[in-house]
């Protein structure tokens, strides 16, 4: 049978989401604890199917993957949850064979950056830009794949001090959620206009507005029409939330060095 | 003349404050800085003398160091703070030549560990049968100096879902602070009472109430009497600032990462 996983992860365990040999990666942490399990026989790529490629140091909160499973997910779930480490698996469904977790109907992207000099209307009219169906390849790293995709919405929030950039659209180009990211925060800069970014956008200008850092980046959800059923995965939970409540005390160490080592009062 | 500084740095990128040759240290990194500044003459261990050694991956928001320059303050700082990496510069003195940093008259540290399972009453009482002066030989790395130590207080205080463990002294064993956290923490789950701690502490018992990981730990503040009228060093702020703001983006993007996985509302 083919079973489907959602799975989070600390992007900055691993070089990337997509199979390389002697790298540790998501796909080949995933393959080879099935091999191990005897759940598939071959460890190499393209054996776990994932929706999306994440760079190097990408996290996630809701990749999916998929696999054809000589185990049923009663059977297969307790041993790969508490196998698995720096990937927590949240949801599984048993889906049908021809599922390929690529075709999705949407995914969501979420970027975290210091609000520190960054002007948040300035970056709003700016990530209007991108929204609609444009060619990317002013805002991506071309791999021959057709530059032309469709960004349905991109929101700019403030939180806490922060910014987190969302983008939803139906796929993305290689880079391109990072590249997006990086010419909202110039222009938020005031270091880029919305009229260059439309020029950009429009091939009428080679301007390269950078490529923002992996490690802020959030694959945040995948959505597939009609939805799947995901059945709760509750064993991880506990080892994920162990894991943000130790980011929970290094966070409040850092905002305690600040404080003590500036004489700033803490926000 | 003899410079004093205060510094603050990010343990988990040093194995140690203390100079190990070969090994990047807070010693060794300053020592080299000053030394390609041409301020010392030797980067070996005994030139740039520390306030506290702090263990492998803990944090600092004061410890204090100090060396005999051939530069004052003005010509040196600038230079210091922006070459050094993962350390900070927040303050400097000129200081009597006979002036050792180790020479505190207290040393005051806070732990952060996740409240989850933990009864934070016990944990106070616990914590109070660690102040005054006692041989602390059983909650210590013994290395031949005189085990007596004294305790001024240790407080246990709610924040945010963190309990925050502060312990002052004048000074203490190698690795000392980590095994009375650990010890307090055992206190919290009821693996341990407040009675045997008492015992272990009057040399009675010989339980081993294990090791707190290092990453969570911070050196808060050095103080000496008659205080050090340091000057602030401006320039290191902004650094450390940045540190902070990734440090909360992350947090943030572990946060989101637990609430989207999960289906968990956010605290």
């Amino acid at each position: 049978m083919r079973l489907a996983l959602t799975i989070a992860y600390d992007g900055s365990a691993f070089y990337g989401s997509a199979y390389q040999p002697r790298l540790r990666t998501v796909e080949g942490d995933l393959a080879s604890c099935l091999a191990d399990m005897g759940v598939i026989e071959r460890t190499a790529g393209g054996v776990v199917h994932l929706a999306s490629r994440t760079d190097r140091g990408v996290s996630a909160a809701g990749n999916v993957c998929a696999f054809d499973s000589s185990l049923g997910p009663e059977s297969l779930l307790p041993g790969l949850v508490h196998t698995l480490e720096d990937i927590w698996v949240t949801g599984a469904a048993v889906v049908d064979d021809r599922f390929h977790p690529r075709h999705a109907a949407s995914k969501t992207y979420r970027y975290y950056l210091p609000q520190q000099g960054l002007e948040v209307e300035s970056m709003r009219q700016a990530a209007q830009i991108f929204v609609g169906q444009h060619d990317f390849s002013a805002f991506a790293k071309l791999d021959g794949r057709n530059p032309e995709r469709t960004v349905t919405d991109v929101g700019v929030e403030q939180r806490d001090g922060l910014l987190v950039i969302e983008v939803t659209g139906t796929s993305f180009l290689w880079n391109q959620v990072r590249r997006m990211v990086a010419a909202v925060a110039a222009a938020g800069r005031g270091d880029i206009t919305p009229e260059e970014m439309a020029q950009m956008l429009a091939g009428a200008s080679c301007r390269d507005p950078g490529i923002a850092s992996p490690e802020y980046l959030l694959l945040a959800r995948v959505s597939y029409r009609p939805a799947i059923a995901w059945q709760p995965v509750s064993g991880s939970a506990r080892f994920l939330e162990r894991r943000v409540a130790d980011m929970a005390a290094r966070h409040a160490l850092f905002v305690d060095m600040h404080t003590l080592a500036t004489g700033a009062t803490s926000k």
